[in-house]
């Protein structure tokens, strides 16, 4: 046992010593500088934000927003643009509105239709509201006590995890599922407690799904602060009727595009690297952590390797998304297309987790000596403020490159999540909530591994 | 070598699979759910900055803030609770203009005269300003180029850091110092860039020194966006005229307090380990970040132990210093009533780096083992987001017990530190900008390593 120990860590110490040549350090040291010199790419996140806005599958300001970053891209010195035609959803919020009455009066509750619900058009409906702690307490429950009544899904974050992407996932099932849950008992509707951490009262929208077996009713997420005095109300007072209006709107499929710009690999032309992040956004908001931050940081990797002359051995391609929010036809299509063309697709990279100050990457992989070799890179990445490199999810874009290589390596940044779920789908997802040094060094962190993995591998 | 390497590595490994017991890591989880599960820290925070807010050395303010913050500790059960008298400056700030003409016409300058600057009492004094890049190229100046005007010390952070706090330190001799190195070159009045990365319009204050030799001249920060325009004017435009009306106040000095708490350890009574953060904070602002955080964690650490009925082994002292902004009469005090009193001090820690997501200790001490021990902890602590442990200064309030006992273990929290400098000493540090998981987690970081330390020193 002993040498056994001994001599994996004589391995894992020479590794690390070798983990870093003398020049990949200065070209890490000249993209950290790049990054954190320019603003740029904080400007260009201001126009996505403010001049363009909130840019939902379907919309004319996603397009615009293609257009602009086509445009953008296209600007960055020698580098070939193109777009992949994408059919997308064209879902449209009307407007909403909700009330409830107790013993106390009337209270307004702040509500938001998840993306893809039916609405009650421009009628209001109400009833009697009936609330379970979590879809599980739910699915356990008497259709007799929810037939004719809408249900309410209640759960909070559990704010013991530390990463509070694990509090979202432990929730998320309400979101998706509550309304298929609720109509199989007869409700008439479903309110969810927003996939949220902040006491605020902004609702957080986000994708929802029915089952076509079953009846679609509609669902709405109550700000915190709504759920929480409806809840405290439902407690005391058995006289509560509740009044739901939404009115949403199923135009016909839209054309979109995924964006993407390319530059050829010296050694390995066939073989390509992607980093990406998704251009659309929900209907609400700026979308600024979700996901111009991402948008505006993948474009920037473009513009410093662009800066710094520097020529990838692997074939690079920077793809923005379409439609991540509601249907992630973007990243279907663009895996689609990888296997049609018979493409050798060997790392994807994503950032889609907020312009947050970086911590290190997830890593969904088949390849443990890659993996071995990118968690040997950990020492000298430290001082980055990059320290993570678990196993995890990579990212909703990425996932599908799995059918074109099941061994493909993934990689999703992973920046601090403290404040994410504060702004997360809602209407505080705005260019202000973003700090320019903190989306930098997201820039640095992508570019930085991106530039090791195109080293590295192979 | 391969010997020694294998031998180190296998020590190494042992330590860390030593390093938590099953006892500690189940405490450890425990302080965490306290302090993520609780909403009183961030509710005891929003009283001190919206009911109480600045707390300047010898304003009402500050005692209020003290009488508060001795009121709450008594209230968290069994904890004898004390003061300590510290003779405190009393500066105050009465009003403040600037503007300048050039080509352009009249520029409205944002600025604040820096905390202990000498005014212009009621006059405005006008000239012109000649611009330096640094305090050093302020020093190889010409006196003939600078007597009766004012000079402008225009040194912005460095970007390159990523650690902002390094970037802060290479430009704080220009607050500090520029005063006198000015007026011995015959300067009327001295204009600072602010200590910031922001773009924003806030000045930032802090203190600033004079030299008895030297004639005392006024000294105050411009705005980022300020400073920026009259660069830019100066360059352009030789008939710039600055005016500058700063009227400032000395009272007489001002009696205040540290606050103690103080929970007697059960096997080391005479061992002291401090954990501290300063109650008072500049005129500008609410002092949230700097350093309403820190005192609100401080308390919180002391509310957890005793939900958790911890009993430590060591006498834990929790202690918000008074006066550390303009003089750390407190810290100085504390550390001389230690020496009169032969008090053995073995840890302080302190928070005063904001409220911001935790990212590990910087680690002043001159014991290797301890150090050594501190870092074995690495492994297990990197899961709540501590990763670093690297040597660095512990914290203004803590140095002075280096006095007391050299071989003393300072420990400064190191949270993230980008947003920082954006709020500090400056309208901008409200308790809006303090969100509430990021602040728990450094509460339970602090706790963590405090809880660590008494189990595992001696």
């Amino acid at each position: 046992m002993f040498k056994k120990i001994a001599f994996s860590a004589f391995l894992l110490a020479s590794l690390r010593s070798l983990a870093q040549s003398e020049d990949e350090k200065l070209q890490i040291d000249s993209i950290y500088d790049h990054a954190l010199h320019s603003k740029t790419s904080y400007e260009d996140l201001r126009f996505l934000c403010k001049e363009i806005g909130a840019r939902l599958s379907g919309s004319e300001e996603l397009e615009q927003a293609i257009n602009w970053a086509d445009t953008l891209m296209k600007g960055i010195g020698d580098v070939k643009v193109y777009r992949q035609d994408v059919t997308v959803p064209h879902w449209e919020r009307k407007g909403q509105n909700a009330y409830y009455y107790s013993n106390r009066g009337r209270q307004k509750v702040r509500i938001s239709a998840l993306g893809g619900s039916v609405g009650t058009g421009n009628y209001k409906i109400s009833s009697g509201v009936v609330e379970y702690e979590s879809i599980e307490a739910l699915e356990k429950a008497d259709s007799a006590d929810i037939s004719g009544k809408m249900v309410f899904i209640n759960k909070p974050f559990n704010e013991s995890f530390i990463n509070t992407f694990h509090a979202y996932g432990a929730c998320s099932s309400q979101r998706y599922w509550g309304a298929v849950k609720a109509a199989e008992k007869g409700a008439i509707a479903v309110l969810i407690r927003s996939l949220s951490n902040s006491d605020d009262n902004h609702p957080h929208t986000g994708v929802m799904g029915y089952d076509e077996n079953v009846d679609s009713i509609p669902v709405v997420a109550l700000s915190i602060q709504s759920a929480n005095l409806l809840s405290e109300d439902l407690k005391n007072d058995t006289t509560v009727n509740f009044s739901l209006k939404v009115n949403t709107i199923f135009n016909k499929d839209a054309l979109s595009h995924n964006v993407i710009a390319e530059i050829k690999g010296s050694e390995f032309p066939d073989d390509i690297m992607t980093v990406g992040a998704h251009i659309d956004s929900w209907d609400i908001g700026e979308g600024a952590h979700d996901d111009g931050a991402g948008v505006v940081q993948v474009i920037d990797v473009l513009r410093i390797f662009n800066k710094m002359g520097y020529q990838p051995k692997h074939t690079i391609r920077f793809v923005l998304f379409t439609n991540e929010e509601n249907g992630a036809k973007g990243a279907k299509r663009y895996a689609e297309l990888a296997i049609s063309n018979a493409e050798n697709h060997v790392v994807a990279i994503e950032s889609d987790r907020g312009g947050f100050s970086p911590r290190g990457f997830n890593i969904d992989s088949k390849d443990e000596e890659l993996k071995m070799k990118i968690r040997s890179w950990k020492p000298f990445l430290e001082k980055f403020g990059l320290h993570d490199f678990s196993d995890g999810y990579g990212g909703v874009d990425i996932a599908p490159l799995k059918k074109v290589n099941e061994n493909i390596t993934l990689l999703g940044l992973n920046p601090d999540s403290q404040r994410y779920f504060t702004h997360h789908h809602a209407k505080s997802d705005v260019f202000e909530s973003v700090n320019r040094r903190e989306l930098a060094l997201g820039t640095a962190s992508i570019a930085t591994l991106l530039y090791l993995l195109d080293q590295n591998v192979k």
